[in-house]
């Protein structure tokens, strides 16, 4: 199986300023299209270091994927160190050029400096990798054998790159294999217990279909990946095998497909054209964000009612003062009164409201930190569920969101919305 | 100055399904106690890769800490590789044991298994340090002058370890240099042009201080770092560089510590006890999710109205049905309508209102995908913007987003808000 190595360049990364998110992404990327990741390098803008890993990571990999390094400015030393390291020298790129002048004149609307032109400057032993949205372009280099591919560091840049050139080239040079998978994801058990009811399953595949188990946010994921040089009848099998593990895990089964929990809630609104609202106090506006990041979620979702402050509830959502004092602002009562308030207001077939304590503070000895209350379903039933979690606030708020998400499908499964 | 790589272990940082945010810990806490990290290592849970990787590392780097693959399961085999690397044989740890023991019966209240005591089992060569959080205990190592730490991958565990034990113990044993970061964040200007602006300050540095350019989402920040070996007067020269610098920059200055946009804007409101709510259309609630990701954003956020339908538009901010016909959601009229709305049904002092096409269908000839209608103020002044974003729906949402708050922001500033 192809070999590849990651190396990404900058001292951010070594100070902690920024989270590495490009790799990840990279990783999946690489997987999906049967190329693994064997090791991953962060460097910072230092000239020996970044020769040094070039050097080393060679040694092992067959491609390696640089990321960073390809600013217009002083620090950024990448290109002029892979000019040496590939004995080239520094030419004007004319696609490059074209590329930086039609941005500055069509997209930016910015005057061109004589900085922003040197970005059309590479080394001439690489081919040029065209960057659509930004003016630093990729750079090929190809020496023993091996492949080394420049990218710059901002992820829609070099997710454009990848996408659009890096991995179909890789797939084209390279005989990649032809790798298959098929995904599903279940609720509500965890991954040992998970393991347990389909060992007799995953110990009888064959050597070259392989189970991954996939743990996020209180779902799992299953994955089959089947790696072959072409073989007709290898889909079928996979097929098969998929067949019987969504029996053995059916209790549990979310979706056979490789989806969000929000898209999987979205589809069976859509398939019976009905809307949705929610009424969001401790998720501050997540629920929704995940709800309109799927395109075109407007034909299933109205719209949120983000109630941060008590105020905001009783203006926005009618929630009583009274209850509200009497019960506090997480509880069954208020979450069923916003679910209700949220159907009056803005009309939905259907509803979520969630009310918690997402930390660092504001926990007490009955309500400790990780409370929450939600409630789903439509105006004839509302669902409500108590939950308690006990990590750090930005994960707390994720999934609190998957939770009631999870819910409110749960609801339209029962009411046999999902038929 | 002391020289630190970091190893971590796991096969799911080599597919992506995790995103690592040790790492950047890590890597903040260390620079904040004076040593440098060089390098940043992923390794999958293969033995002879994790053994090359310590070989690899300890050649350069005087300190190497490693994280995860302490797990009681199979595929965890970092402690007896640390055990063999370090010709250690493995003994049951008293301490490690009682910290088990005590884990399970007072805190977890469940039995112990024999897998569970297994993790009590440390190499005979290694300090055990004490894992407070979890039953996996760190071990450090000593080799040829040089430090390895192995610690559990699990964040909360690692973090105990590195604050309690690992970071006062190697600042004993390490005589560490001092290391001095200033960050400001610009908006509204390219990394070229800044760079252009602040060449002849940049030029001028000393050899121990460092400007880096650190670009995202239409905002640059740029970082000066300071190297010394204790030195009293760095702290002031720092100062007055990051000062001059500053003045260099002023008309697109953010702010001048290291934070995101949507806490300058929660801190200006603050300060001035006002109170934010928003209306949002294309933005479907992430800036809500902004906001309230902020511990404690109560204090100066109200809530959200997301409007996503027109209906939702007309009911709850009582946009004017015609107006819709007339000008289209994404419209300048829309916006200010929306604005007033929220600030009626909300009742807070400022707002902020978005409306666009986010694709990727949607677009029009006179409004084409990526179009967006932002307005911000309060009830005596709104300002409009237009802008046109051209990126993949998820990131226009996030480009929006960040418009909008810094929209919020010259407002503010305008109206003397930040004073």
């Amino acid at each position: 199986m192809l070999n590849c190595s990651v190396i990404t360049i900058g001292d951010e990364l070594l100070i902690g300023q920024v989270i590495d998110t490009n790799s990840a992404w990279i990783a999946q990327q690489l997987n999906k299209a049967g190329i693994a990741v064997s090791r991953r390098v962060a460097v910072g803008d230092k000239w020996d270091d970044i020769w040094h890993a070039l050097d080393e990571e060679s040694k092992q990999a067959d491609v390696i994927l640089i990321t960073g390094g390809l600013g217009p400015t002083a620090d950024d030393i990448t290109k002029p160190l892979l000019c040496k390291y590939f004995n080239g020298n520094m030419i004007v790129s004319d696609a490059a050029l074209e590329n930086v002048k039609y941005l500055f004149e069509k997209v930016f609307k910015r005057a061109i400096t004589e900085r922003n032109l040197k970005q059309a400057e590479v080394p001439d032993t690489c081919t040029v990798i065209n960057n659509k949205r930004g003016t630093a372009p990729g750079m090929w280099f190809e020496k023993s054998g091996k492949v080394f591919v420049s990218m710059p560091g901002v992820p829609h840049e070099m997710k454009g790159m990848m996408e659009n050139d890096v991995i179909p080239l890789l797939i084209q040079k390279f005989k990649v294999a032809q790798i298959l998978h098929r995904t599903l994801m279940t609720f509500g058990i965890g991954e040992s217990m998970l393991a347990d009811l389909v060992e007799e399953l995953e110990n009888a595949l064959p050597s070259y279909i392989k189970l991954a188990y996939l743990p996020n946010y209180g779902m799992v994921r299953l994955r089959l990946t089947a790696i072959s040089e072409k073989d007709n009848k290898l889909d079928k099998e996979l097929d098969e095998i998929f067949y019987r593990l969504q029996e053995k895990v059916k209790p549990y089964l979310v979706t056979n497909l490789d989806e969000k929990m929000e898209e999987v809630v979205g589809k069976i609104l859509t398939r019976k054209q009905k809307k949705l609202c929610t009424a969001e106090s401790c998720t501050g506006g997540y629920i929704a964000h995940l709800l309109t990041s799927i395109p075109g979620s407007s034909i299933f979702y109205d719209g949120s009612i983000v109630s941060y402050s008590y105020k905001a509830k009783e203006d926005l959502l009618a929630v009583n003062e009274r209850s509200l004092i009497e019960n506090g602002a997480v509880s069954e009562e208020i979450v069923l009164q916003m679910a209700k308030g949220a159907l009056a207001k803005i009309g939905s077939d259907y509803t979520i409201a969630v009310s918690g304590i997402m930390g660092p503070g504001g926990g007490t000895p009955e309500k400790p930190t990780g409370t929450v209350w939600m409630a789903a379903g439509n105006r004839e039933k509302l669902v409500t569920r108590k939950m308690h979690f006990r990590y750090e606030r930005s994960i707390n708020i994720q999934l609190t969101a998957v939770q009631a998400l999870n819910l409110l499908r749960e609801v339209l499964v029962e009411m046999g919305e999902n038929e």
